[in-house]
């Protein structure tokens, strides 16, 4: 198949968005992506999202992006794998344009999650995993991260304490992100008074529920150059699997799809983790970040808070995480988020992430988690120029 | 890209299935197309559903379909386009399988509708519309096609009778298909005295609320033939748009999308509708039979209600539609509508019909229509022996 890279970027602010609707978050994320790549039409737009019929009482989104868009004739649907959703319509748009089948495609991200209780946000989030085994027991979303962390400090002696610099460094980080939910650093201590969700997950561990849309637009890397100067190539897309219910998995404390996942992209892109000058992984929860690292190879299994205790995903550290402020504090909109650590990983390649730019950037990876390790979906960027 | 072929299909009987869940109609589709196909796993598994999130708390379809089926390795994830979910589900498969990604993919349609009131399934499916535009003034989609029917009728002077040859057709094609909902024919009269649902919409326009599940496994065509004796190859896929709302078309009677999506598969294939053997349209709607087959090429604007008349529509007519009962007999399960067209069209292209069996087929079309007619997704099948 053809060469596939990226030509152009947008986002919206990760806000509680009250005053605008999921149509207007995808045009101003989408607009903005089609004047970053300098054109004014696409021949596809596909959508990830997972929420929207659930909470908007709107499905056929597809058919939404390209009508408000204006983008007439472009062909579109939407794309859902729980919270990798956003990484699913990439793999489409990848797969799409390296077909030859079409040339240039937007993959657009949606989500918004405010505009409902609290309490039914958090039970469509809960659809991610076994409706009929675990749902249906009462769990939600942040209680199976709970059940995680808990026997992962049990299993390697680790205390919560431990954790406080992944929150730290991602709040940090999106302190400088212009687009982030939260632009304010938090010290350790704070995450320490953190009121308890789901022990020994704190408000601190968890990322926010937000709305957010995120753009786009791949075209053939052949002629990539001639549209804009400073494309990015995508190297490998690959999904990894595992048992949707975590009682169904092994050892739950190995995400065997991000494990698999990050193989494949290894293995495509024929690098390996030492070569990635940065890691856009998926900090739901900060165990889901320790459990991500330990995953794609860069730390042994229970060791993935040390790297976090010893400022090795900081900016300036071995393997730089959440640069922009990751799920933790750009905010974790599910469906949009996959698209979110592709755009920030393309302003990083391009050397457009203001004080937050990572030097000699040239090979960057995203990692996109649906559910609690179902399906991970990795892609690995790299500079072109 | 490379050609691809259909391999395998398998379907569940279309019907009110109480006693199992999702998992389990796809688990039982899936199994019955591997078996066809004569392989045990396959690389991707896409999924085409639109209501399982809103009406079983169940998103992630991807993950559980391999999980359940245990297809240990493959990649997948949901594909939504409203009603037309199963065949933008096939787009992807055969982009998959065509860029060379992938070689074995499983595309499977799933719905369940019925494990709920009545009422949710008719605000879920409302979704398919325009949240803010439409449904916000309490229109379902039975309702949306009352309009168009009606408005049809003025126009063209055509009279509620006159439509009866469509469900009379399906339900006589659905009396031989033992997958069918309805397997009992109905009179003319039967339709006259239907009870209105939405004037002039009677119960007898209308296709059923249903569960079903459909699977079809692709391969590259060059070696679909060690794999299958009688594979099918896809000649066409094309998808076309139009606004999500009735009310922003010029022309509520012209299916703009349904237009440009039948060009697009016509011109792919390098055939006329004049070449086709038989035609799987969209039948979720008496009218939306008329309006796509005027939208097809097979009628003049306004005079699709002539063929249905003429009986040109039935198994010895020069259009058969609706071959195994469509959705009006058949049964409309949302998300694996298109996939059930496929699957049919298949075992006509293969001579497996029974007592349907169209003679001497040898090009068959699908077509799969989302929301009132915003996105249109059509297919072109060739019998490669």
């Amino acid at each position: 198949m053809r060469d596939v890279a990226i030509i152009g970027v947008g986002q919206t602010p990760v806000d509680e968005h009250w005053t605008v609707g999921i149509r207007h978050l995808m045009l101003e994320a989408g607009l903005a992506a089609l004047r970053d790549a300098n054109i004014e039409t696409v021949d596809a737009v596909y959508v990830g999202n997972m929420l929207s019929g659930e909470i908007a009482g709107q499905s056929h989104l597809g058919a939404l992006a390209v009508d408000f868009m204006a983008l007439n004739g472009a062909e579109a649907f939407k794309v859902e794998a729980a919270c990798a959703s956003g990484s699913a319509a990439l793999r489409v748009g990848y797969m799409a344009v390296g077909s030859g089948l079409v040339d240039i495609v937007m993959v657009l991200g949606v989500e918004k999650m405010t505009d409902t209780s609290g309490r039914e946000t958090t039970a469509a989030l809960a659809a991610a995993a076994d409706a009929e085994y675990e749902v249906s027991q009462g769990i939600s979303f942040v209680a199976l991260n709970a059940l995680l962390m808990q026997r992962y400090m049990h299993e390697f002696g680790w205390k919560r304490e431990d954790f406080a610099q992944f929150p730290v460094i991602a709040h940090a980080n999106g302190a400088h992100n212009p687009h982030a939910m939260f632009q304010s650093p938090i010290s350790a201590e704070a995450y320490a008074r953190a009121p308890m969700i789901a022990t020994p997950v704190g408000l601190l561990d968890a990322s926010p529920v937000c709305d957010g849309a995120a753009a786009v637009v791949l075209a053939p890397a052949e002629f990539a150059r001639t549209l804009n100067p400073a494309p990015v190539k995508i190297r490998a897309s690959a999904i990894g699997m595992a048992p949707l219910a975590v009682h169904d998995r092994k050892d739950p404390l190995r995400l065997e799809a991000a494990i698999a996942s990050s193989r494949k992209a290894y293995r495509q892109a024929e690098i390996g983790p030492d070569d990635l000058d940065f890691f856009e992984l998926h900090d739901a929860f900060t165990i889901m970040a320790a459990l991500s690292l330990e995953a794609a190879g860069f730390a042994e299994r229970g060791k993935g808070v040390q790297l976090a205790l010893d400022g090795e995903i900081a900016p300036q550290g071995r393997i730089p995480i959440a640069t922009m402020g990751g799920l933790k504090a750009r905010g974790h909109p599910v469906g949009a988020t996959g698209i979110y650590q592709v755009v920030e990983s393309v302003l990083q390649l391009r050397g457009l992430a203001g004080p937050n730019q990572i030097p000699d950037v040239r090979l960057g990876m995203t990692q996109n988690i649906g559910g609690s390790g179902a399906t991970v979906i990795t892609h690995i960027l790299e500079r072109m120029t």
